[in-house]
Order: structure tokens, then C-alpha cells, then sequence
């Protein structure tokens, strides 16, 4: 049976070319960076190369990356590190509501701790308002968090300008770009930003670390505190074969990714136009300043869930909405933003595309979605039985007219 | 040249039968085990079964390990989550003063945000009186932070004895396992501990991979929150290969740890004793009740840094105190709190054995160390000249009797 990945905004397998550059830092080359001898330098060395690649592939110096555990962490860092060094200045922070968890969930953590939050609306394509966003701004706003590229419906958000305005309201701003870096340039000159997040997974290095960038003269507080590692600002023995083998992602996704941006880019509307082709579908997200590799369609009277485990059996692996929240019942939260009623966030599907992807799998897709889409239907619990579906469809289609 | 690795408190080599069950997990089976189709679910299920192995090394409940970056995010997650779960309720904590960073640090972050902390002294072996212990308990009182064992000088701190008063006193009882699990036998239940950490890549696992033991019913906060990975405890994607590779690691422990304790404390036994012939030199620690791969010895007039890199030069690779603090000048919190002066603390150097040391190392360690000792006891900075060194040794010599 063929197998499709097309799930690369959950994760990506790592690059065997990464795979290389992290084998010798397992059993070989295994020092503690920490440690004086000579032996430990090298995998010192070794980290310090990969920070530079990092910093690279951002525009920013190397001394500004921080490695963490993966973008979780980061952003758990920047928004808590900023809330707490920064407490006495003022307590307002601001976000979007169609933010990842990551950064959803400790901002409502700090909303416990005394802090208020702002969560900015969106249209129906997902994008922040800049205007509403400069209304929102108040004296005692100390940050604000915008993700860089939605994960879930991959609209990407005016970062410049919004950066622009944190700048000259001398207002931290942080963007959680761990669907943007490796995928699309990203500039944290160009885009004004203090702090931004950076993921190794969901660009073919391994799981397990990832990046925080902190312009210099950011007021931050460590999350993790200990042996005084990466500058104070992230205790605990470096993960070394996975900072190589994030250095090494960062390196050819460098090299790479424009070409490869413009393939998928391909690749994403011939799937988005075959989709749209089954009947009462539609597109979540913009069709432009959209992700390369992101296809988000809705279908009605139909489950997500189910069509993950029904396309699964035909060897495709797509997502609902975000991984981290595939197990909960609740609706999604960014499909709910950009208003869609209850029932159609629950029959979205997410395909994200990626270097293994070739014409050959949108054309197996494209074969195999429009059956599933049709069985699903006729035995859609939304429906008692497939006249009601039919009436409901009849319904739907003189509603919109 | 002979190369001689002796740090393993710092780091060990990852295993060939970990790095062996690691493999597949990073380009064959990468899903994300948050997915839901069957191909991210094998990533699940071996992350499940790591969970099972580990438990197992430690007497616990697969449900009650939560998997986390390392032991120093482990750390901070078992002090900082009790602290703001249980601030209510008290905002008093007890810990020792030769705890490692990743203890004292977060301990003293939380003084800041207004919980008090007492900082048992220990004796002149690094042993932590039960008794003091148990006159500083204040009904305030919500956490004890004390090490199973100390990462510098071995001291195996009477842990059960402590489980057994915090559980009479209803005080949550953390202890920092990370020098001892998979060395040593680590029972939860015996112990009486609520929390207890564990890191990767101390036991011939990978960096970047660690666990805190939660028992059921412990309150407790997040440290990283999202999207509810790890029981809502510990937000991330899972580093899945670094979780599986952990998980063998534990296996092999709990097969092989007995035996090779054995032959280590051998070992020891045999470099403590060819150390001790050096003139003015000393053992920091105790000789009973000390980790099985332990000695750390003191020498007069000379600088452990020196020490080290004379050593390095010869290919062994020793350490002073713990290799997170041996780029700071400060003198080890640890060796000054059994009592040492601070030139004693600076001219003190530790061997940590591991897996791959034989009988042949130690010879050649009891070779090279007292040639290295003596040439740097003659160019010694605290002496200007030799002749200076040679009163000073008298003098204390005199001082002695």
C-alpha cells in the first residue's frame, strides 16, 4: 500500500543528513560541554557551530539563540520570562486567539498570577488587525505575542508591521514561528521582533530541542533554573546531538527552502483545487500570505476524526486541526475565531505538505478523499439516515442562495 | 595515547543497545504521538513502553512518570510546581545547602517571589542531620528537597529516613535521584518520596531526555504548559526516540546495575586508596554510604583546574566539582559546606567511573596523577617558590600535631 505523510506541520521525519551529523555526538563524542578537558570542547565546539547556523538562517547573531527543549519551552519562556522580569512595568500583555496552545495556555496561567490579557479577534481568513491591535495598547502593556504562521490554517500574519509598532511603542513582541522558520524567510531584523520561537521537529531535525531568540537587552527571567547554562537563561546540560542536528536542519533549510517553498506551493493548490471539487467543501484560510504546505479544507456533515481514520486505512496521514489538541473533543479554537459554527470545525481536515511529497501522492489523495468524503457522508451521525442528509444538503444550498 | 573517560557524574556515553532501539524513531517511525492515525500511534506505543521500563527501574506506576527535558527541568518542575500549587497552604520549603544548582536556584527564585527556604547544613562528610531536619519543620512547611545522593562528593543521604518523617508531617518530599538511579537501587515506595527525578544521559541514555516521578494525588503546577502532552503536566512534543532510547537505558539499569556496582566500588575503592599515597592530599565525602562510582580527592597547594588540564594532556578526563559550575571561580558550595577552606575546595579533583573504566585505567590514572600533582605542587601560584612550598608544607605538617 502507498503511504502519504502529509501530517509535516505535526512533525517531520529528521533529514538523514541531519541523521549524519548527529551520530557522532551519541557514543563518540559525548562530553558535557560544561567540562573543562579537552574532549568535552569539542562537543562544545560542536553546539557553538550550530547556534551560528540558527542565527543564520534568522538574520540574528548567534549570541541571541537560546536552545531549549523544542517550541513548547520557548514560548513558555519568552511569555512567562518577559511577564515576570517585567512585572513592575506593567502587568498587559497581548495575543491573538487563534495562538497555539503554547502560548495560549500560559498566558491564561499568568491571567492566574495577577497579569491581564488582551486576546485579539480575527477575520475569517485568520489574520490579526493591526489597527485593533494598536487600539488595544495600553501604558502598562509589556508584550505582545502574535504567532508568525497559523498551524492549523496556515495564514501568515502581518509581523512587520505589527513589529513596527511594538518597536516604537517600545513594547516587547514575540512570534512564535515554528511553522515559519525553514519554510519561508524569517528575519527578526526585517521583522522588528524580540523574541521568536523556533521549533527543530517541524523542520526535519530531531524532536527534543528547539530555539529561543532573544535580542540582546531583552529583560527576560529564566523558566528553568540551575547550572546557568545558555547564558543564564535555560539551565540544564545541552542536548548536543539534537543541537547538531538542529544546526544541520537550519544549514539546508538555508540552502533549500526557496525551492522547495515553490514546489509545495504547487503541490498545495493542486490539492486544494481537487478538494474543493467534492461537493459542500471549503477552504479554512486565505488562498494568499498562506503557508506553502498548508491545506486546510472543510467538509460538511462529516467528522474530521473519522476521516483521519478512514484515510489512515488507505495509508494517508492527515491531521483535524493541531496534533497537540487531536485528542480533545472541544472544537477547535481557531476555527471557532474565524467563525465557523460548531458542527463545520469538527468536519475540518489538514493536510501539510513536505519534502517527501510528489505529485505522484496529491494525484492518491485526490483519488482516494472524494470516496471517503462520500462513504462518511452516507453514514453521517449528524444524520439519521441519507434522506435526511439529502434533505439537510437541499437546505444548506437554498440557504446560501 | 590511552584515552581515560572518569566523568561520568558529568555525562556518560549513550549505550550501542540504546542507541540501537533509538534509531528507527528518527526518520522511520517520527509521527507525533499526540496523532491519531495507526502510523503516529507505533511512536505512542514505544513511548508507552519506555514509560513501563523506567517505572519499573524505580518501583512506581507507569502513569506516575512524566517525561521531561532532564533532571535539571525535572527539578525545577518538582520545587516550582509544588511551590504555586501548594502556596495556599504554606510558602515554607526545606532543602540542604550541597544541593546541585538546579535545587538551590530555582529555591532562590522562589525567596524572591516570597516563599522562605531553609538551607540545612551538613556535616563534615556531606551527611544531612534527620534530626535538624526535623526541628526546622514549621507547620508552613509544604516541600523537602533533599539529594538522594551528592553529584560532587558521593554522600548517600539517609533518604528513607526523611520520606518517613515528611509522610508523618503531610510534607511533600522531592529528592533529586539523578546520580543514583540505574546506580544504585531506587525504590519510591521505600523512600517514601513524592517526587523524584531522573536524567537520560547520566545512565548511558541521551541527553536531552529526563523524568520527574509524580505520585498519584501530588498537587502540582506546570512549569511548560500547551497542549496538555504528559498527563497536562509537562506540555511539548515528546522527544520520542530520546524517550525510547531513556527507556532502554532503564532496562539495561535494572539488569545490569548490581553487578556493575559491585566491580565499581572495586574500582573506587582501589583509586581512592593509590590516591591517598599522594602527600597531603585527603577524601572529600565519606567512605561508607558513598556512590559506588565516586572519589573525589583533595590536594594541597595546587589548583583543581590546573589539575585537570595537566590531566587532560595525559587523556584523562576528570573533573573538579560538577561540571555545570566549572567555569565559575566560585568555590564549590558543596566543598565549603563539609567544612573545607576555600584553597582546600580549589585544590580538590573528582573521578566518577562508569561502564567502560577497567582495572588498566585506574593503574594508569595512579600512574600519571602523582607526577602531575608533584610538577604542579613546584609551579604552584599559591607558593611563589618551591622553597616557600616546602616551609608551607612543614608548617602544616606542625600544625597537624
Amino acid at each position: 500500500m502507498r503511504r502519504v505523510y502529509m501530517d509535516h506541520a505535526a512533525t517531520t521525519p529528521v533529514d538523514p543528513r541531519v541523521m549524519e551529523a548527529m551520530k557522532p555526538f551519541f557514543s563518540e563524542k559525548y562530553g558535557n560541554p560544561s567540562s573543562l578537558y579537552s574532549f568535552a570542547q569539542e562537543a562544545k565546539k560542536a553546539m557553538e557551530e550550530a547556534r551560528e547556523k540558527i542565527a543564520d538562517l534568522i538574520n540574528s547573531s548567534s549570541s541571541e539563540v537560546i536552545f531549549t527543549s523544542g517550541g513548547t519551552e520557548s514560548d513558555n519562556l519568552a511569555i512567562k520570562g518577559v511577564a515576570f522580569a517585567n512585572k513592575k512595568k506593567g502587568k498587559h500583555i497581548i495575543t491573538s486567539s487563534i495562538e497555539h496552545h503554547a502560548v495560549l495556555h500560559p498566558c491564561e496561567w499568568l491571567e492566574k498570577m495577577g497579569f491581564e490579557v488582551t486576546y485579539l479577534p480575527v477575520d475569517n481568513k485568520g489574520f490579526v488587525s493591526v489597527d485593533k491591535l494598536e487600539e488595544e495598547i495600553r501604558n502598562d502593556t509589556i508584550l505582545i505575542s502574535i504567532m508568525h504562521a497559523n498551524n492549523e490554517i496556515g495564514t501568515i500574519e502581518p509581523i512587520e508591521e505589527i513589529g513596527k509598532i511594538a518597536k516604537e511603542r517600545g513594547i516587547y513582541f514575540h512570534t512564535d514561528a515554528v511553522q515559519t522558520v525553514g519554510k519561508i524567510p524569517v528575519d527578526v531584523e526585517k521583522m522588528n521582533v524580540d523574541l521568536l520561537t523556533i521549533s527543530g521537529h517541524k523542520m526535519y531535525g530531531p524532536k527534543g530541542v528547539g530555539a529561543l531568540y532573544v535580542r540582546k537587552g531583552t529583560k527576560i527571567t529564566p523558566l528553568i533554573h540551575g547550572g546557568g547554562h545558555e547564558r543564564n537563561l535555560r539551565s540544564g546540560t545541552e542536548n548536543v546531538s539534537g543541537i547538531v542536528g538542529f544546526g544541520k536542519a537550519a544549514e539546508l533549510a538555508a540552502r533549500e527552502m526557496d525551492k522547495e517553498a515553490k514546489r509545495l506551493v504547487k503541490l498545495r493548490d493542486r490539492l486544494i483545487e481537487g478538494a474543493l471539487k467534492i461537493e459542500n467543501s471549503w477552504l479554512n484560510g486565505p488562498r494568499k500570505r498562506r503557508l506553502p504546505n498548508n491545506v486546510n479544507i472543510g467538509f460538511k456533515f462529516i467528522e474530521g476524526e473519522s476521516l483521519i481514520l478512514e484515510l489512515d486505512f488507505s495509508g494517508i496521514y492527515a491531521n483535524t486541526g493541531s496534533a497537540c489538541s487531536s485528542k480533545s473533543l472541544k472544537p477547535s479554537h481557531v476555527l471557532t475565531a474565524i467563525g465557523l459554527r460548531p458542527e463545520e470545525t469538527h468536519g475540518s481536515l489538514r493536510f501539510t505538505l513536505g519534502k517527501q511529497n510528489s505529485d505522484e501522492d496529491v494525484d492518491y489523495v485526490l483519488e482516494v478523499l472524494p470516496n471517503v468524503v462520500e462513504r462518511l457522508r452516507r453514514i453521517s451521525p449528524f444524520k439519521k439516515d441519507f434522506g435526511e442528509y439529502e434533505e439537510a444538503l437541499a437546505k444548506e444550498q437554498s440557504h446560501k442562495h
